[in-house]
């Protein structure tokens, strides 16, 4: 089952001709999700052949301008071309407001319908599910409201094999029995274990999202254990003092969270525009956390079960 | 004098991988002016090496996200780069409730000054002017209200020869006095005639901003005589009904425009993205107004005096 990863953008702040503002697309089981969509973000889409209607639902961290400022035009292109499906944008409260005011002043009468799920009345619960995934909203720490997003599969029922169903002529009440963990006890006063029977199954996978933050403890919680963990690293370590101030982490305090919440791979991205060569933060995050890689505009990384 | 249009986007609705949103850079003697400024705009202000800090005013036709959502990350690049000079957008009146939203959710605090100037309030009237220009917004029928813009250099004054200066010992009151055409009568009773002793300065040069708009008679009589017109032209003839419905221009109805306003040179662009061959757009316009060239990213203009 697909799970990855496109960065369609990861620089900070304002957009050159190296990296352009955040935007990355996740695909769970062919459901597809944007997190944050800066300026540029639907052409980027088209650039990497992303059929963009297909997106269930945008999920905006926060108000600086470098994650959100695409959206208005990635919907106002939804529109023209006729998208009908429902799209859930799940973001900060305000977010509505400045999408709602501009619909107005264009007088858009949308073809679809948009449903706003506010991350702030979600902190520390659930912001979407349903049978194959769940995506949490986790508080940053930044200068304005920030939230990241943790997505995790559900974990799916173990497998009877075509083997047992055969072997013991099990009936399909028996085998929905098996796969609910239910021993069946037959007429004859015969015992079937659904552990022998069945395969454990694969062990659900996760990816979290975390840009725009600070070094945060809370963080470090929140993305224990994950599979695949974006972390924002803006600039290398002779700028902490500057990251503090800003809010911003260095690619070594990436690599610390990573370390410290035990994920399985870190990517690193939200460049400073100051950067010239990405490998300078990527071999700082990786004198803590070997096991990291750079985000880069086109990249698809599988999120895979390293734990 | 430099009096150059540059074009940074000309397609309509929607970014494509041909064409971005409408943009473009009017530079009038050394004075740079952006009309517009879809998704996108600066980064194109990037690739074509144009010094953002440099533009003095931004110039917003209308509230549709086409033509202003580039705006506020321009806003905020020219203030995280360290712009101090003051910064004039005119347009829309809404459109200062839309950038002051925006810049109170993300808590941006502006390096510099922004002055808000509304066309609504300046129609039929003079919108920017100081002593070498003046724009003037211009009434568009559009679905919602939408100006065009009007530059024209201000008419220099006449010129005094070096050889009449040496001839008649002219001193520098009297050479003032003749570029104020007024003519000299010196102590002797001798009569110079600034006729005589002056060159005519050059004919001032005016460029015309249209789009978006559906063909207009007001607007033929707003653009009579311009230089250089630029007016949209979104659909083929074929598609009159629909340019009607939707407050556009075929590529005829510009060329007709540019006709009857008897512009000395006309440039079409807000091209469909349904076209892939934006020539059969200016065929049509040729064969009403056979000097009509095609807008195209990174195009520069000059302006000149050709009526």
């Amino acid at each position: 089952m697909t799970f990855e990863v496109t960065i369609l953008g990861c620089g900070a702040a304002t957009p050159t001709m190296r990296h352009l503002p955040t935007s990355q697309l996740v695909n769970v089981h062919d459901k597809l999700f944007l997190i944050d969509c800066g300026e540029g973000t639907q052409l980027q889409l088209r650039k990497y052949k992303i059929k963009f209607q297909r997106i269930e639902a945008v999920l905006i961290s926060h108000l600086h301008g470098d994650h959100y400022l695409g959206l208005m035009g990635l919907i106002s292109s939804m529109h023209l071309l006729g998208r009908k499906s429902k799209l859930y944008i799940c973001g900060p409260t305000a977010l509505k407001e400045i999408i709602l005011l501009q619909m107005k002043l264009s007088e858009m009468y949308l073809s679809f319908e948009l449903e706003f799920i506010s991350t702030q009345t979600h902190e520390g619960g659930v912001i979407m599910s349903d049978n194959t995934l769940t995506i949490r909203p986790i508080t940053l720490k930044h200068r304005i409201p920030c939230f990241g997003f943790v997505f995790t599969e559900v974990e799916r029922k173990p497998k009877v094999s075509r083997g047992s169903i055969e072997r013991w002529k099990l009936s399909i009440a028996e085998i929905v029995q098996l796969k609910n963990k239910v021993d069946i006890i037959r007429n004859d006063g015969s015992k079937l274990l659904w552990k022998d029977l069945t395969e454990a199954p694969p062990k659900p996978r996760s990816f979290a999202f975390c840009s725009d933050t600070a070094f945060s403890e809370t963080v470090i919680e929140d993305v224990k254990n994950i599979d695949l963990l974006y972390h924002e690293a803006t600039f290398k370590k002779d700028l902490e003092k500057r990251a503090k101030e800003t809010f911003h982490s260095t690619a070594e305090q990436a690599g610390m969270v990573a370390k410290l919440a035990n994920v399985g791979q870190l990517m690193i991205g939200h460049f400073s525009s100051r950067y010239t060569d990405d490998n300078e933060l990527l071999h700082e995050a990786q004198s803590v956390f070997p096991n990291t890689i750079l985000a880069n505009e086109g990249l698809t990384v599988n999120v895979k079960s390293l734990l």
